[in-house]
């Protein structure tokens, strides 16, 4: 029997942290209640500042250290292993933050990176697929942020600079915004456009690198295409890093 | 501006956890991430023991002393006030036995008592009703647990033996049961048919009283009656106690 705590910063925002801890679940066999793994979700939400808006220079304050406190509270309650509900905290200047404040107090708790498990995902599980298109936020995209992909051998494709805006609009904007207002057809709609034009780049799945994103398009796969959804993979890396036996088995078909 | 934060024991089992938080988001009053309120999940499946079973004499030992650490824990985390997910933890055995270990810890969260809210919000969204059925488990069927609604000045309807024994299947069953394979068809069924005999007794809502019911039936009516869900009873309640000015109004109709 392994042991461990998974642990998971949320917040950011908090529909997409409770994703994540829902796709834990959906991911580990068990029968009962009693057989499902040990995890603490923490949501901090007015603590954290948004990670696209000082990215772009909007917000001063970086973030990172603020997401390192919230991952030490939950290795003091008890998690073993961490994961941060958001892909845009992964971008270099906020996860290096991190993870210097982490080390700066010593840190036992493994956190994962949620970019290096799509990666790996995408290698395992859509093995004669090397061109991948991404979708995510504005923060993400201006970073290159899955460029690292690329260590995987993968090559990336983006979306272009007009459809990035509608997608942050899909994310932030006041009236439709997944953040704003919840899932709506509006954001599935522009989500659609943009995968399609990731397609017409030739890319051969699309990586859902928002978390926000899935919280409104559910389905496995988007204009022909297969989805992979970074919470889905940072679930997975999770119970995998706990009891790999209990890890849900994906279903053939899958490449 | 009002502070504290929302604690949820989870894991009784874990969907529902999940699914209160996600009511906690739902029930807000927010614009972006920020101005969500703080909370935290702990689930901790294979700690606690299954509460019907310990009701039903099939497990010896209590769970309210271990259900107890968990809220311990989510105090010593930060949490201010703390709801269970799960309506057969509130069985006087059980809850009693979580409040004399809180006591006996010097505890200062404030626990909330979910059938007690149940009350509290039929008599605001429902006034014109005082005939209500129940389902839930087996445990909270036995224990009379509803009853406690007629201090709110209802009469309670509960379904027969027989029912009650369709109820406890789609919670529990190994092949179809919503805690062992998740939401399903089968398992709606049951709910609606039962929901019919309480209609039949001329109840004039239904209280989902299992926190696994809400998982898998998702309207807010069933057989033509209102449906008031225990875990948005719960969640509602827990966003008041933080901050009542950020509480969701409900629409009106409900009555």
């Amino acid at each position: 029997v392994k042991s461990g705590i998974i642990g998971i910063v949320g917040g950011m925002g908090p529909g997409a942290g409770i994703d994540l801890s829902s796709k834990i679940v959906s991911q580990t066999l068990a029968a009962s209640d009693q057989e499902h793994l040990p995890q603490l979700l923490f949501s901090f939400p007015s603590l954290i500042g948004d990670r696209t808006r000082f990215v772009l220079g909007q917000d001063s304050e970086n973030p990172g250290p603020r997401i390192a406190g919230v991952v030490l509270r939950l290795e003091q309650a008890g998690a073993t292993v961490a994961g941060l509900a958001c892909n845009s905290a992964h971008i270099p200047a906020i996860f290096g933050a991190i993870q210097d404040e982490l080390n700066r107090h010593g840190a036992r708790i493994r956190l994962l990176h949620m970019i290096d498990e799509v990666g790996r995902f995408i290698r395992e599980h859509h093995p004669g697929i090397s061109r991948v298109g991404v979708l995510g936020t504005t923060g993400t995209y201006v970073s290159g942020l899955y460029d690292m992909l690329e260590d995987h051998g993968l090559n990336v494709v983006n979306v272009s600079e007009r459809t990035q805006a509608s997608l942050h609009s899909a994310i932030y904007h006041p009236e439709w915004g997944i953040k704003s207002v919840g899932p709506n057809q509006r954001a599935v709609d522009v989500i659609i456009k943009a995968a399609d034009t990731l397609r017409a780049k030739r890319a051969g799945l699309v990586v859902f690198g928002c978390t926000e994103f899935p919280l409104a398009y559910r389905d496995p796969a988007i204009g022909g295409l297969p989805v992979v959804d970074s919470s889905l993979v940072l679930a997975r890396a999770l119970v995998r890093h706990i009891d790999p036996a209990k890890l849900y088995p994906l279903g053939p078909g899958l490449d």
